[in-house]
């Protein structure tokens, strides 16, 4: 059975709960590849074939191996058999939520994407590192860190989400991007790709892990009436 | 790690999808007490130490040893190093919802609990056989055989869920009822027991498993606007 095993939920970072509740050594036990964010938002993490890379808030790409390193929020798998090739001539948000999705009738699983080769406009946000008390997501994601670029190679690594699941986490398509130098990289919020090559894979299930000894995680209140809205605004991408 | 395992989500039976989707057999891979419903809305299930009891529309218990038996939706789980011994001098669902769901500070997570004992008065309902065209779960409990009895010794049990999760399955507790002489049983709209014995666990997660490969599961619309009420008048306890 492959699960997409998410520590904690986007909730917690909208509730402006950004203390790790997880180290690196730990999440890697449940997959190899992925995407996160560490204390304090501080970054945008992506996971390939157990390599961690942190894009900071100056869109510096750093290679961390400090393992004890803490994660409030991360979606990891390791592919199973379930993995199927991909390959896509063109592709952006527009094809990936609408054609693509359909053609893979994802609307009510969870599912995982990589995909490498050269994308000719990449746009992306780098959350930046908050202080205590920390803030909401939602107003970190208002005044947020955006670089694009142009002609450039890499990889984009995700998830996709059903709408069954938008209190949980992000609904949708939620994907960060590396590109093959390190020199650029975050969280998607546009981008045009043309003869890509990958990796598709449909989830039996989500293994959600929740940070059940964390007091703040156990005690706080959830505002389920704004939740998703919220969710949508801080992770929403811009095509 | 001890998780709660749920196969597919209540919504697929307000979606009135109620053909099964795992059988006995794989189902108790992933866990050896839980609870759940058969094809059709096919009764009570209540599963204790991998023994697995349908109550059935006329209220009769059936231990049921056919592992090819399908459901449409179960939630299971092996008791873990999480678990805790519970005694309680008085129990109703006041308590649980309230005292006890404080106490123990279950907002935000997944637990489950065992209670054995005599029970003063005990009302239960039993979901009867449908067929097709199945109807909705929601439509099903309008009109669903409820049975009640006094002074009965037997066994409860069930999952408590967050609100967060409350589009996924029933938020707060979902119990099933089974007496030790095997004459009563269902799910628990109310109850009065004393002197209970048992046991308590917090999950650390929940293992959300989805038929990905049924295409009516793969296919169906959501109705987002009125599951979350439809949920809580289907599944809601009568205290």
């Amino acid at each position: 059975m492959s699960n997409l095993f998410e520590h904690s939920t986007i909730e917690v970072l909208i509730a402006a709960k950004l203390d790790g509740t997880i180290t690196l050594e730990e999440l890697l036990k449940h997959g190899n590849y992925g995407l996160g964010t560490f204390t304090g938002l501080d970054g945008e993490v992506i996971i390939l074939d157990n390599d961690v890379y942190q894009v900071d808030q100056t869109g510096t790409v750093n290679h961390i191996t400090d393992m004890s390193t803490t994660l409030p929020f991360a979606s990891v798998h390791t592919p199973s058999i379930n993995e199927q090739p991909l390959k896509l001539a063109k592709a952006d948000f527009t094809l990936l939520n609408q054609a693509f999705a359909t053609e893979k009738n994802l609307k009510n699983v969870f599912a995982a994407i990589k995909l490498h080769g050269t994308f000719n406009a990449v746009k992306v946000r780098v959350a930046p590192k908050q202080e205590k008390p920390y803030p909401s997501l939602l107003a970190v994601t208002k005044n947020q860190p955006i670089f694009d670029t142009k002609d450039v190679t890499g990889t984009i690594i995700g998830y996709y989400a059903p709408e069954l699941f938008g209190n949980v986490t992000a609904a949708g398509w939620h994907l960060h991007f590396l590109s093959d130098d390190h020199q650029f990289g975050g969280h998607l919020l546009s981008f045009v790709g043309t003869d890509l090559e990958g990796s598709f894979e449909v989830f039996d299930g989500l293994e959600q892990h929740f940070p059940i000894s964390d007091p703040e995680f156990r005690n706080h209140e959830i505002d389920l009436t704004t939740l998703k809205a919220a969710i949508e605004e801080s992770e929403g991408f811009q095509d």
